[in-house]
């Protein structure tokens, strides 16, 4: 009997531990935004072993975009320092295979392609700091309106490392004028979720030609007197293993993130003693 | 001609990028403390490209003593995101050169050994919340009594990674019990520098035996009204490294930091732009 298909709002009050199980047992694939709440949530990239040294080089050189938050064993699904009982081959709720560059699947279990050379990085989501502004008063447009937030290529270069590198992806929110440098101090804040702002104002200032038009996600409107302030996004690194054109390359699908036990608001993102 | 030898008290109004030309050039071989003032310090692991990915998944599991600044491609001895003109063969004042996990010999430059296998990992160093302390009033026992911080083995067990493993070092500062809980804000503003303390109070709970015989560096005294705070230690990196028993591993010696362009109060430790 399969088992019984739950919904994001029978989630809600659910700890971390109890929503991963539900997705584990495959009672559970749609996107993650407001479960677990006070909890860390992650992007997820899961690539081949002899790629792994330069992909947590360029992590730490591009720390903006691309937070490293959790790095597993060569081959080992288990997350222990985010937390206890994750297996990543079966606890994110929906995942995109990749293979030479190009999707090729999305799927809710990864075991049959699991491999012993397998690494699995976890990296800061920008779940984190809205929730922030949320209870800052500070109004974040596209939760607002139901809308995904609007995602743009940016010209701003990566700092490279091997393989990877290109131009950073960006998130804009508009923020009232007035509450930008608040906006700025609570998101830094957070270096374990993008940190703070990479720019504000003129798109152009950072190449993009229309706010209307976004790369990915859903435009948003900017009220008078509201500034455009961009974060880095974690679209980025999805981004940059792509054109890497890796053999095989497995992320979470876009707002499907993995739910970690580390408290969002942590000093460091290592869980030292099982939570409850 | 052999050039000038300079003292510390002609480098200390210089700049970070003047300081490495005197040591690049063989014309200083002191310690760093107090040089460059405000710009990051950071101690030294160099290591065969096999042992990096585990050293750092070591590091990332490991944040408070092993805060991860800055790594270097495979063979380039540059590390442009810690300073554009850095070449780690030439610029730390001195270094100890490991094999088999016991040191043979302590050198002020590396080029004849530099392999195109070498990886350099630049760790944060406690410079750098020290000089917070200090800046507000807050009293550093061992830089007022002219000693080296005392350092102390713990029983507190490390996250492993791959060969590296075993128990944190720390440091001890004895703290007014005033200023206890303004010393651990003060420092959990620099992750990039080991961060909050990790415990204060009874040594004998982090099972250390007795604070008048450290394992390295000077005792110092506690003054009554006093409280012993303790930190993560950048040696627990280097105990780690040699406990590992690699062919090869090149560290900074003791006091002898790189002085890094970047500014020790940054968001990130990640250089864009050359700095003036």
């Amino acid at each position: 009997m399969p088992p019984k298909t739950l919904s994001h709002s029978d989630l809600t009050k659910c700890r971390a531990t109890e929503v991963r199980a539900a997705i584990r047992r495959g009672a559970y694939a749609g996107h993650t935004a407001g479960l677990a709440a006070g909890k860390l949530q992650c992007n997820l990239a899961i690539l081949p072993e002899r790629f792994a040294l330069d992909f947590l080089r360029f992590c730490q050189r591009n720390p903006k975009p691309c937070p490293l938050v959790g790095v597993g064993d060569s081959g080992d699904p288990k997350l222990p320092t985010l937390g206890h009982d994750i297996d990543i081959r079966t606890d994110v709720s929906k995942y995109r295979v990749f293979r030479d560059g190009a999707l090729r699947d999305e799927v809710t279990d990864i075991s049959d392609i699991w491999a012993d050379d397998l690494v699995t990085v976890a990296l800061g989501c920008s779940f984190t700091f809205e929730n922030a502004l949320l209870r800052a008063n500070i109004p974040v447009r596209h939760i607002e309106t139901g809308r995904n937030v609007p995602m743009y290529r940016s010209a701003i270069d990566l700092v490279p490392a091997g393989p990877f590198g290109g131009q950073m992806v960006v998130t804009m929110r508009p923020i009232p004028a007035a509450q930008v440098a608040q906006a700025r101090a609570i998101s830094s804040r957070f270096p374990q979720a993008h940190g703070s702002p990479i720019a504000a104002g003129d798109p152009a200032d950072i190449g993009i030609a229309n706010l209307a038009q976004p790369d990915w996600g859903d435009a948003v409107e900017i009220h008078p007197g509201e500034v455009p302030v961009y974060w880095a996004c974690g679209v980025t690194p999805q981004n940059v293993l792509l054109d890497a054109r890796l053999p095989l390359c497995i992320t979470h699908s876009p707002g499907h993130m993995l739910i970690a036990d580390v408290a969002e608001d942590a000093e460091t993102t290592i869980l030292t003693q099982p939570e409850t």
